[in-house]
């Protein structure tokens, strides 16, 4: 047995989400029925971690371990033949058996791309946001939420997951041609904590919350403090780093 | 009764074309339904030409007739609440009774992307190439085909047309950021044109013909010594000029 690890893009569009449930279909069913039909057997994917309904990923990382003796560059071919075209296979790399997508899991990026004006060609992929919005609070507002806090006021109640202290390394508001997008780099983050960041941050821009509002949001852990949810669709898995932090 | 001229954006992946037909969904049907409901008649949408099924548009150009007294600016908001969203209506203005959509455009802009790796996001929108493409091979023949010609090799033998005589003022080939994209503009384009066209020219790159192909492509008057059709996704109707050409 040897142990696998992939890069897979992936337009969450169409599916209910990254992982395997009883109604819709998941990034997770298509990947894990194409590496049954290679090995004539149930594979277990495991993922660096689930994304929700209509978010997309750039870079989402899987593992599984395989006992087939093909090379493992032929994995890429072989699953991207096999998968539908909304899901893509950017790279097979054999990894030690220690490795593990979800609790190696080190840093991860999370992009949201949001732009002024509707775009037919982008209504699933990044947000359009019509009011005015003031850059320069949000880039105040974001600098507070750099460092070690307590997430509890930016995550779901029910997610029942005790340490709700994360380390966000960097945060940044980038212009890319017609959008922008907010790029969070962090040691992990809560259900929904990027969706809600960006949602508050969006309600700064606008105007009904201050930028320093952010650090009693933060202190006050209760989710009732902070902005609305911002929309699935604005929001990718961008990159997983498997590499110490120093 | 006053004119209205709109200029509008659409994603052709979910439509069998622009043109109304008996099976499947089309943008003029779409178009025209709201208008019917705005109006509480049928109103008559006029474009200045169709698409064809998964094929997109950046500034198709409509026109229809209206009895309605609300300000010209009205019709892009009320017409796109009403829309779905891979449909924008991106400008309206009023014009001259004279002004007609489709026997005044005086030049029409394509653009045909594609992309040398696949991108699960760009699937719809650009077309993917796997094979080596020479680009200067694909330039020596892009500028055989500017000019006046009979492009009769170019055009899909079904169509009724007399006069296969169009003149392609503006041909080059573009690279954008990881894609590419051949740019036309002319007096007009034959059915299937551009994408023949990108076919032969992808052909050329490949190797397959020469660039002087071309020459003897457009001479032969004949369909079959062109190269394939290229695939619709990639194909959008950039523009539409009614201005006088000098």
């Amino acid at each position: 047995m040897k142990r696998i690890k992939l890069t897979v893009a992936y337009d969450g569009t169409h599916y209910a989400g990254y992982q395997v449930q009883p109604n819709g279909n998941t990034i997770q069913a298509e990947v894990e029925a194409v590496l049954a039909r290679m090995h004539s057997r149930a594979v277990k994917v495991v993922a660096s971690g689930r994304t929700d309904a209509r978010v997309h990923a750039r870079g989402q990382i899987l593992h599984f371990d395989t006992h087939l003796s093909m090379p493992v560059d032929r994995f890429v071919k072989a699953l991207n033949a096999m998968l539908p075209d909304d899901i893509l296979v950017q790279a097979a790399e054999e990894v030690d058996a220690s490795f593990h997508a979800r609790y190696g899991a080190k840093r991860k990026e999370y992009r949201y791309f949001f732009r002024g004006d509707a775009d037919p060609f982008r209504r699933h992929h990044a947000v359009t946001v019509t009011y005015t919005l003031d850059h320069e609070r949000m880039r105040q507002a974001l600098r507070l939420l750099v460092g070690t806090h307590d997430f509890t006021s930016f995550s779901v109640t029910k997610a029942e997951v005790e340490d709700r202290v994360r380390t966000i390394y960097e945060a940044e508001l980038v212009e890319a041609g017609d959008e922008m997008y907010f790029r969070f780099v962090g040691s992990g983050f809560l259900y929904n904590q990027v969706r809600i960041m960006v949602g508050t941050l969006l309600e700064v821009g606008r105007g009904k919350y201050e930028p320093a509002d952010v650090s009693r949001m933060l202190a006050s852990k209760d989710r009732r403090s902070a902005g609305i949810t911002a929309p699935p669709h604005g929001l990718y898995l961008w990159n997983v780093n498997y590499e110490k932090v120093d």
